[in-house]
């Protein structure tokens, strides 16, 4: 039924731009790069903000909001920051239109003195605020993140993946050392690991960038990466440790207990809407959307199936407790009554949409106090009591949960391989996949792997066992421990 | 304790801006007319954002996000919109910076085709997206919401009241008939209308603009009008009913039942941050802040009192039950046992930061179980008793926020005049406040007495008492009714 998706093995990109049309995700807008988020994609937004700002709220933090414009010459205070950004900078010059001949222009007379920035991160605004607002030891750690929309001029774009705006959240912290700095980056690191994993079900491989990866203006950024089916990298969330990068550009110094004068430690991490591209690509299939229970706008669908009137009043009248028992177990579930689509195509539909769970009624259910439910993961259906329902679903949604973790885990396991040679590793790249192998920690070889390949150190990962040394696949040099190898979105 | 707060009285604009600091809600940036939104000042909003977002979905709203930028060509397809926004736009030209000499300048090479504008208000892509979605009527209606950031080029900005880039919630509805858009229009004003009086407790005055105070675009204004301490109005608000024109603009016709295509009905309603000036200027004084409970991110602070580490303990564990007490209660509540303050500048701090109640514990109340209990809104001081505390002081909380809509509906009554002619209309108007007159409604009329007094017609009100017929107090020609006028933010 679900007639517009492409297979996937045919072709993996229109695949994926079917996914986001037919479950009403997103469009393309008239303004090259940007995208319109439908409600279905942004109620998803809206769930992972929810589930993210608890966890940040948890850990200390506090929403605050900076502007949208930047001074040109803020930017450019620090220099590796700029560097990064001025190839992808929208920028405000005007600050009028005229009227000529029935159309508008814009008016040369309204022409700025100083250039503004439409912000493609806010280290630089936000640092400028902390230097008011920090004096001593006693204002620190500041703690404070933001939601926003930015904008990054980008070439070629792809609807989440890389839109010239996409919404995010940045975090900025000040601190009056370099170890809780560090700490509160790793920390940060670690609170996108679990949403990705419990939340999205999409697991990941923590670890620090390479020199050549780094965030502008960034002393180590760490990452979370995840393996898409297609087997190419994602980079979905990253962490700063800013070092006094940005303290030093802004002049940000705190009177320490000892009485000194010292320039404040910084961290900056974020995470975008790019995260919906990441859960696209994880869980979805050749029918459409597929939504991990803890993120899904509509965790059960209800959809009654009759043929008259009578039937009609029948098969709603047993729906309606159910709904209410749902509820009271915490389940997000609508019913869909509408007369004027038939149950075909709702089913097709909700597949499309990617709704958990599925619960079809039509009078012979009723009849024998039955529910047929339909798990969107397996597509799986089975026939189950009416009695004790709620429960089953509340629990078969945890279920689901947990089954979409564990295959997107032995998928990506699947893909993984460890490799010892350059020759192998060039046919291991070619058919996808995480590859760990050894590397001689330079930037030559780094850049002689990806113009070679289009292969880039994901990241120098933790938390794994594959820290024996070994020898550099392309060099043959001593490599201190194994790195994570892909081709990347 | 409250050092830096002006008097009211003295200088009622200085004040204002004390308050914003001293409660530390916003700071100005170094973006002329942007501001920093402090955590305090965005704990708010996010209050207000929640209790309206939930508003907007009980009545069948979704949210969504549309881009930033407007393409320029857009913004001139409705007439009357580009006029009333051309002179305030802040306009894209370059996607680049290139270095010159250490420092960044636009690179001239970057020039954009078509210039973009930072969307003041965001009908026309909006439009644009919905000719795309709408077919039949079977599409409609579309009820849509988006919380976003919109810039507009105001020479003169204050605070929350009137600054360049704001954070606002702009609703965009499409509609089959005519009677079912006006219905909406009315709908989200009465939603309006519910939160400032029963979230915000400020009373507002409903009404409908006269034709020089429209939106740029619209057939109808709606609006909430508020009166703030010092006699001057404060537009809260305002729902319009758009009728065909962006529909014809942007050519979105749907099939109807009978066949035929027809253009479709809009309405388009916002609230922003400006909300939080409203919300100082109706209940602060000269102590500080003064919050309705129901928006209060913190509506109780404990202040514990000792004198020694004995104390201390003594008094922290006599305050932990209650905390917990407090949250079964649904209470927002916090302890400051920063040991670093004393407990008179903790007083003067809440003070300033609006906390409707305020707890104070000291060893003598530990013995004699007892709390202390300081409103903030009367500065009243009680003592309770520790049984059934928290159960009185979540009662007490519905208390305050009652008595604030109370108060400030008194003051805005006693600062509201019926007004037969145009002497004592000028007198009254130099003292402030809401004037019933009659008005014999012409453009011409309304002109003379703002440019003469710089009264404005605020709205002609509905819901009044105040519906007889009259004579114009400028021209002495027949009004069907009086209207509502008051020098305005």
């Amino acid at each position: 039924m679900a007639k517009h998706i492409t297979n996937r093995e045919q072709d993996y990109s229109q695949w994926y731009l079917d996914i986001v049309k037919e479950a009403k995700l997103a469009d393309h807008s008239p303004v090259r790069g940007c995208m319109v988020i439908r409600p279905n994609g942004f109620a998803l937004w809206e769930n992972m903000k929810e589930a993210l700002d608890s966890m940040f709220k948890e850990t200390g933090h506090q929403n605050a909001y900076f502007p949208l414009f930047i001074p040109k010459s803020f930017l450019s205070k620090e220099a590796q920051h700029v560097e990064g950004f001025a190839k992808e900078c929208a920028v405000v010059t005007h600050s009028r239109l005229k009227s000529v001949d029935g159309g508008v222009e814009v008016d040369p007379e309204s022409r700025l003195d100083e250039e503004l920035i439409v912000r493609p991160t806010s280290e630089t605004i936000i640092w400028d605020s902390y230097r008011n607002w920090i004096q001593s030891y006693r204002d620190l750690p500041i703690l404070i993140n933001q939601w926003a929309n930015v904008v990054r001029w980008e070439m070629r774009t792809r609807l989440f993946l890389r839109t010239m705006e996409f919404l995010w959240q940045e975090g900025h912290t000040a601190h009056a050392s370099e170890k809780e700095a560090v700490e509160e980056t790793l920390q940060m690191l670690n609170v996108y690991k679990t949403f990705a994993e419990d939340y999205m079900a999409m697991p990941v491989i923590t670890g620090v960038k390479t020199a050549s990866e780094r965030f502008a203006g960034a002393v180590d950024t760490y990452c979370i990466e995840a393996l898409m089916q297609d087997g190419k990298a994602l980079q979905a969330g990253t962490s700063h440790f800013l070092g006094q990068n940005f303290a030093k550009a802004f002049d940000v110094k705190f009177q320490d207990k000892d009485g000194e004068h010292k320039y404040v430690w910084a961290t900056s991490w974020g995470v975008s809407t790019r995260l919906i591209g990441g859960l696209i690509m994880t869980h979805s299939d050749d029918q459409g959307l597929v939504l991990p229970p803890k993120l899904a706008p509509t965790q059960v669908i209800i959809v009654p199936i009759y043929r008259n009137d009578e039937q009609r009043a029948e098969v709603l009248d047993y729906a309606d407790p159910l709904i209410n028992e749902l509820r009271d177990f915490g389940v997000r579930v609508k019913i869909d009554d509408n007369d004027n689509t038939k149950p075909g195509f709702k089913f097709a539909q909700y597949e499309a949409e990617g709704v958990p769970l599925r619960v079809g009624i039509g009078p012979r259910d009723v009849k024998n106090q039955n529910l047929e439910l339909a798990r969107r993961d397996t597509l799986e259906k089975n026939i189950i009591s009416r009695k004790g329902a709620a429960e089953h679903i509340s629990s078969l949604l945890e279920t689901i949960q947990n089954d979409l973790f564990e295959s997107a885990k032995k998928r990506r396991d699947e893909m993984t391989a460890i490799v010892d040679d350059y020759e192998t590793f060039k046919k291991e790249i070619e058919k996808g996949g995480f590859i760990y192998a050894h590397w001689d920690g330079t930037d030559e070889t780094e850049n002689k792997i990806k113009e070679e390949t289009k292969a880039t150190i994901r990241c120098i990962p933790f938390d794994n066992d594959l820290t024996e040394t070994g020898k550099c696949i392309v060099t043959g040099k001593p490599s201190e421990r194994r790195v994570l190898f892909a081709k990347a979105y």
